[in-house]
This record gives C-alpha cells, structure tokens and sequence, in this order.
C-alpha cells in the first residue's frame, strides 16, 4: 500500500531487467518497453478493475436475485474482498485503487506529484471497463429485473431501479449536509487506518504484509457501519467511473441529476476526507518522515511540489 | 498489546529521534516536544476513537435501518474489526483500549502504575468523542427513527428508544446478580484470551503479530457467545464515554437511572473479571516474569506499587 | 498443534526455568513445583475450557434469543473461533482439545502414550466446568425459555428443550448407521486437516503458526457441511462433558436415553474416524517420521507402545 | 500454489529420501517406492476430495434442511474454505484442484506438460469419490426432501430437485452466450487474481504464505459476485466429476440434457477463461519468466512443447 515502497520498487526493477537473460531479449520487443514505462498505470487500472468487477458484482448478485443469493451483509464482504484482492494485484504501483489515497500519499508520504494524475485516470478507466463487463455479464437479469431489455432506472425514479449497482446513490431523508459529512467520515476513517495498518517502522506497528487482509476489514467496517446514509462511494475512481459507463449504457441523465446532482459528493469529498485522516494520524501518530514533522509543517513544500518531486524519483 | 512492549519503544525512541535530520528541526518545534510527551495518551485515544466509531456506528446502521443494512452478525464484526484497527492505530502505546486491560497490564505485566490514570482519561474521552461524531453523522436517521428531531428516548421508556447506539442496556429479564456475572465472565475470558494471544515467550505460544487480527475474533466471538444479556460492555471507557455523550445530547437521565442504575455494572465489573481472568492465566499457564511466579505472589509489589513503577521505567 | 512440539518445548523449558532469577526463587514454592508438572494438563484444561465457553455459550445465546442474538451460521462462528481461541490458550500442550486427537498422535506423531489418559481427562474436565458456567450465565434465559425455573428438557421431549445448548443430539430422520457415519466422516476430515496445516517439513507445506486461525475456518466448515444430522460432537471431551453436567443440572436420564441412547456416538466415533483420518494421511501424503513410513507399517510399535514412549520422552 | 515450487520440492525430495534412517528403510517396501511415484497425483487427489466434501457437503445441508442449518452466503463459506483446506491438503504439487489451472500453469509456469494428463485424472477421480461419500452421508435427508428414497431429480424437472447438490446447473432466464460468459468471467477472475496472490518476485508482491487463506476469500468473492448465474463451476473436475457420480447414482440422463446440455459449458469455458486470464496477468502486470515476456511471445514454446517440458523437469 506505501508509495515509497512502489516507487523504490520501480527503481530498483530498471537496472536488473537489462542483464538477465530471457528479459534483455524481451527489451529489443515493443510490447516490454512499453509494459516497463506504463508498468505503475497497468497495476493501478487492473487493481481498481479487480475492486470493481467484485464490488459492483455482488450488488448486482444481490439485488437482481431479491436477496435471494446474498444479503446486505455479502456486499460489505464484496466490496472488502475487492479491495484485497486489488490491492494484491496493483502490488507493483502501491495498490491506491483511489484518487485521494494517491493525494494523501503525494502530500504525506513524499509520493511524485506529477504520477498523480496518471494514477487517477488509471484507476478510473479500470472502473470505467470493470463496471460495463459486470453489467454485460447481468443483462438478461437486470432485464428481467427491470421488466424490459430497453428500461434502465435510476433510485427514485422506480421501484425497480438498478443504476445502484454501478455507483451510489444516497437515502432519501439525508440532508445535503449530511451525504457530504458522511462520505467525509467514512474518508477520514479509510485514511488513518490506511496509514495506521501502513504502521511506523520507528514504532514498530503496523500490519506489515497483512496489509491487504486487513483491508478487507476496514472496507467491511465502513460498509458496515458508514454504508447505509450514502453507500460509501468514498472514493472517486469507484463511483465515477462506473456512474459514467451506466450513463453510457441508457440510464439518462438521471445518473447525474438523481438527489439533486449528489453525484459530485463521492467525487469531492473523499479527497477532503483523506487529506484531512491523513492529517490527523501523522500530527498525532506517526513519527516517520512526513512534512508535519518538519519546520512549517512542510507547507513550503506543498508551494513548490515539482522540485520535490524531481528529488523524489 | 504487550504494555511492556510499549512502554519499551517508547524509550527507545527518545534518543533517535534527536540524531537524524527531519527529527532534530522538529524537535525545535513546540508541536513536536508535546507530541513526544504525549504519544501513548494520543495512541490510547484514537485507538478507542476508532474503536466507538466502527462499534457505535455498526449498531447506529443496524438499528435504524431496522435490520435492513445488517443484523445482529453485523453488529459483532462491527465490534470485532473495531478493536482489530483500534489497535493498529493504537500500536504505540500497546493498544489497550480498555481501563480494565490497562489495570491487568499494571498488576501483572509491570506495566508502570503511573500511567493508568493518563491511559484511563485518554480512552474515556476518545470513547466520549468517537460517539459524539457517530450521532452527528446519524442525526437526520435518528429522528426519523425516533419520530422527531426533539425526541431521544432510552430502552425500557419507549420503541423507538435510540440510546442503545451509544452504550449498553441489559436485557429486561436479567437479574441484578445476572448482569453483574456476564459482565464479569466476559471480562474473563476477554483478559485471559489477550495475555493467551500475546503468548508466552518461553513455551513459544502465542499469536505475534496476528495477534490484532485474533482480537478481532475474541470480540466477534465474546459478542456472538455472551453478548445478548448485557450488551458485552466489559469496558469502563467504551460504555461510560458514549453514555455520558448521549446523556449531554438529550437521552435525559434516564440513560443513568435505566434498569435500576445498570450504568456502574459495566464500568465496576470489567476491573473485577479482568483481574480474575490475567491470575487465571498466570497462575496456570504463564510462565515469564509475573507476580505470580515470584515470591508472596507478588503481593509485597502490590503494597508498594510506586517504587517498583519508578524502577520499570 | 504438533503434540512433538509441545513435548519438546516442556523438556526444554524445565533447565532454563532453575537459572534465571525470580523462577529459581518461584522453584522454591510449592505451586510453581506444582504447575511445573502440570503443566500440560492445565493447558489442555483451559484450552477445552475456552472452546465450551465459546462454543456452548453461542449455542445458548442464539437458541435462547430465538434466532434474534445470532443464526446458524453464528453457531459455526462461535465453535470455530472457540477453537482457535483455545488453540492459542492450550498452545503449552500441543493444544489438542480433542481425546481422539491426542490419540492420533500418539499411535502417528510418536506422541508418548503415557500422556493419553492424563490428556483426556484434563480435556473432560475443562468442557465439564465450561458447561456449568454457561449454564450459570445463561439461567434466567434458561428458565423463561423452558417456561419454569425446574423445568429442564431434553430435545425430542418437549419443544422448549435447551438439553441441545450443552451437548448433540441428532436430528429425527438419522438412522443409527447414518448418526454413526456422519460423526466417522466429520472426524475423518477433522484429523486429516489438522495434519495437513500441520504440514509436512520436508515438503514445506503446512500453514505454520497460521494453523489457529486455519482452524476456525476448518471447524466452521465441518459446522456448515457436516453440522447438521448429528450436531458434529466429534470430540469425547466436547460431547460427554458437558453431557454429565446437564445430567447433573438436573435434565434427567433423557440425556443419556435421548435418540436411543445416542450419547456414546460422539464418544466413540471420532477416535475410529481420527484413526482413519490421519492413516490417509500418512499414507498418501506425508513424508516425515511416521509408522506408515517405517516397516511394518510400525505396527510393532503398537505392540510394544510403552517402551516406545519411554524413549520419546 | 506455484507448480515451479510444487515440481521442484519433488526434485528436492528425491535425493534426501534415501540417506536418513526410517526412509532408507521405506525405500524398500513396496508403497514408499508408489508414493514417491505418485506422490503429486496423490495430493492432487486429495486436495481435490477436501475441496467437494466441503463445497458438495454445505450445499447439500443448506439444501436439505431449507436453508435452516445456513443461507446462500454459507455455501460461500464452504466452497471458499474448501479451496482453502484442499490446497493445504494437497501443498505437494502445488494445489491447484482444477485442470484449467494446472493448464495455465503449463503454458506460463512453464510446469510440465506431461504432468498435465495425470493432474486433471487425478482432480476428476477426486471430485467423483468425494461426492459419493457426501452423498452417502446425506441419503436419509435426500429421501426425506426429494419424497422418496427411488426418487432422484433434477433441477427444472421437479421442485424437490436435488442434483444441485453435486454439480452446477444455470439459473433459467439464463442464454446460452450469458452462461457461457459468467464461466468465462469468473475463470478470467479466478486466474488473475490467483497469479495476482503468488505475486511476482521481482515487485516483492503477492501473498507468500498467506495465499490460501486469501483464496478462501477469493471464491467466497466469485461465489457472492458471480455465482448466481450459472453457480459457478469453474472447474472441470469440480462440475464433471460430481456431475458423473450424480449419473450413476441415478440422477437419470437429465444430468447431461438439463437446460439445452448445459453440462459441456463447466467444461469448456474454464480453459478459455483461465488462459485468458492468466494471459492478461503476464502481459500486463508479471515481470517475472513468461513466454509473454521472451521472444515470439512463446509461441514457439507452444509449438514443441515436449521438448520444453524434458528441460524443465
């Protein structure tokens, strides 16, 4: 989950490609160079469609089969072995799977700004792809589901409405205020456990090589238990993305103007969320390397982030 | 979990901390010096934070969305995975979370009495704080569950009663003597379990660093076994905190006088059952430094804690 | 788990425990004399006494509450957990919890037949005292759920019979042969497990000190799978204890009658089913030190047994 | 789960097996010099019959008992902690339990081609037996559901069918071109995450050791996302085995005719899906030694194989 460790890792990688056998070969071959420069992007694109593909999958399963072949209790389960499993296989980029986790990681944990932006389209695209192969796999039950192979609705606009599956939507009796504090929360919640399982080497915590199992606890924990007022999107690859592919798909323009435009409250708030668990578990926690333990708690490098990065990488 | 651990990297850490670059400008820093001091106090406080977050907030969602959004299994993972990351985030001062674990720890572990009473504050108000947010991010539910933004009843005074997010009421049909007797068996094998999972160095038991991970069992497992009486409070800080946070939200007094005064059963027994349960363990099982192993069972210590403290750390 | 472990770790801790400090001092009390012979008994006592609390108060609590504290499912959680747990706790001995386990070991792991009986009746008396305590902690629900406080039933009896919170009774439609098979298969699966998480040195297989935690999800399974027909006793220790106590508590002789006298099928089963269990093993997997790998498929050790033993230990 | 690993410790066995005592001995009985032969068909058997005693077995109970001894999420459970317990029973060669993933692992892992034959017979024969005998422990219950004890039906022909039990039939509303695309997708998944979880040395990614245990998680996801349709069989020797044994049970011809001759469909698609999988997998993410990454992409691995295959072993 550290992007120092993905960072180093990608380094280190470079050098002993070149001697050994079978990959010096491979360098003379388009495809290996490239794989090479794009190696991060490719771990976060499938990291965040493995996430995808199970989490919009089992909110498929279970709602299309009236609860018959699942609970509320099995999409917590989906969602948090999602992020296991996609972690497990964006190992080789730092598995964010998340914009505002690869934010926070820019700003706490010396992460090159300038992969930023490649990490955020990476991981919408991966959840772009992932939620249009889940809603081809479901079809013929979506179809059944929403009485015609030509009907896609949106929550609260029919009582057999299945734009759910791909991203959140909100309860009704929430407040404007409250879907934007309750995707703060659960933000704030995923930062500081991130950080806290990341651990302090100089304190000697930390989950270590757990990481990703205990990921699938701190997911089910905030399905669990933060899932309910607005489906905790939490995260903008996982609800945009998907949000997009089912406006491809023939939901309408509802998929944006549903419960008053909420769309933009997934999308934004997490990263207020993140930075702000990010936040809190270093000035309070965490005594490594990070800009609040250095003079002007580091804002002077948040002035001239480019500079820092080229030292970085 | 081992105070001893703890305490331990706490000492190790000052004199690092003054060598190395970063460290030494922010130990210029004021924030720096107060966070040095105050490290384990911090750790205690988040870790119970994100104990009564993932806790109170699992049974606010079960609760009011009457069954819908999880169920009585939910509400033990909630818990569960509670205290897992409660303690990853509380790594640095050894993850107590509990007063009663803290007071075992003290009497059995050597762990410096001088610190309770810090450790003990700083779980009671991370408990109080943690439950304060889980009502703010639950306000507009409660009231429709309640039946009006102004209406905040207790079990036992009404159907609709909400005070039972916050801490535990016990079931109608338990007998003064019952509650006192599943608080304290819980509180038992909560402690047992602990010092069992943190092992004996010298027979080569115990769970390493699974151990958070197995913590998450106890609990799901003390919630699944003994939770349905009383509530499983089996810990001063996460039962009173929440209690007197709803008691300043409005619950009125009834959340003390409810069930003939329950509310000093989860906070007195837990002492009581985690004594019995660290003698049980030590007296049959451990066999490193313990008062048990030493002469007069250590009970000269127990008369003359402060100089013995002094000499720990 | 390894009982060769476990004896080992008991030889090599009695020269450390004269050298050192406060042990040499605690030598010189009778207790530590005391524990130091005991030492495997208690562990074996507790390690049992853990899985019954566990595992008969989760009964308890979901039969009581009527499905509303728990499922089915909780009931597999809490026997598995309750296992891993007491794993954890009797890791001094080898943690069998199990006569029929310790019996595989000793006729395939070299584990000394002196220890069999001394073992067995350490696990009976744990569960024995667990049962009790459950039922101490759980009377009140007891006597509203059965309707009076002496009345006590046993199921087939009557519709409120609670007799099944302690020990198994089958369901209706089992034959003598099918209770007898399913109780053989459950153990065959249980010992064959167990020896594969235990693994196999030379082929570096096994779970290592994951093996508790692989545990619960083996118990859970054989709860989901097998747990139905007969209620998966497959342990003397875990079905006859708390059996005798139920019968003590006052259920009457039906305890012993129920289901045609049922009882001894989960004493008998499990030893004839670990007995198979682990002879598939050896002789198909395992590589180690193992009577099947030794001429005569080492039946001559079964014949001279207490020679064999004295040169173990 | 590697089959390098798996090929290579049986190398490393050899040598060893002969110079130490009670092996040397062994080496001259019969079964030693068998089980040293077939010691990997073995493991594969066995890790095989683990895996549908539990999947078969919790399927029946939830059946049989209408969902009062478990719900869908536990047949999760039992299919996922199957896999788990069956890769630690057949550690030896590798655990892979399913043909299409030994036929991956051929054409990426470079595991022997030869090896392949024996692997899938030895999968399919464990698979049959193995749900024999959960059929023959719940015969008595199958009568009692399905109304007689001649009467054995199949899903779609009565509604008290129990040939669900033993293999995969697809839901209904289901195309010919939806399921043969819900086998593709969960093999793709399956492939992808299962190299994903080995991880790949060069990134210092992957599970280690904890890789079992993350599969449990992994089919518990397939089943919760993905197993509604066509309740994923993904596996030829899962599906075909059981499927036979139900025949010659006297499941009746429609075993084979059920839903258009749905029975090739578990098959089939498992090979494509796992290939593709693995295919997306080393073209994207692996760095490590794959034809993907030599020359001609392997392709001319691919052409003589036989040749390849005599090096590697």
């Amino acid at each position: 989950m550290t992007s120092k460790e993905s960072s180093h890792t990608s380094e280190k990688l470079s050098p002993p490609i070149t001697d050994d056998g079978p990959e010096q070969l491979s360098d003379r071959l388009a495809w290996s160079r490239i794989r090479q420069t794009l190696r991060e992007p490719f771990a976060e694109f499938f990291g965040t469609f493995i996430l995808i593909m199970f989490g919009d999958g089992v909110v498929a399963q279970v709602m299309l089969s009236d609860d018959q072949k699942g609970s509320y209790q099995s999409i917590s389960w989906g969602w948090g072995l999602g992020v296991m499993l996609g972690v497990y296989s964006g190992g080789a980029s730092g598995g964010h799977l998340n914009p505002a986790v690869t934010l926070a990681n820019c700003v706490f944990r010396k992460f090159p700004w300038r992969k930023f932006p490649i990490y955020a389209l990476a991981q919408v695209l991966g959840a772009f792809c992932a939620s249009g192969i889940v809603y081809a796999n479901y079809k013929s039950a979506i179809d059944v589901y929403e009485g015609g192979a030509h009907i896609r609705t949106v929550p609260g606009y029919s009582d057999t409405a299945t734009a759910g599956i791909f991203c959140t939507y909100p309860a009704v009796f929430m407040t404007r205020t409250g879907q934007f504090f309750s995707e703060f929360i659960a933000s704030v919640l995923l930062m500081f456990c991130i950080f806290a399982l990341q651990g302090d080497s100089r304190l000697g915590t930390g989950a270590g090589n757990f990481t990703p199992l205990c990921l699938f606890f701190l997911f089910f924990g905030i399905g669990a238990c933060f899932g309910w007022e607005t489906g905790y999107g939490i995260n903008l690859a996982r609800d945009f993305g998907p949000r997009l592919m089912s406006f491809f798909l023939g939901y309408g323009k509802e998929v944006w103007t549903a419960s008053n435009y909420y769309f933009w409250i997934p999308m934004v708030a997490p990263f207020f969320g993140c930075l702000f668990g990010g936040l809190l578990y270093d000035t309070f926690i965490f005594t490594g390397e990070s800009p609040i333990n250095t003079p002007w708690m580091g804002l002077r490098r948040l002035v001239v982030p480019d500079r820092k990065a080229k030292v970085d990488s």
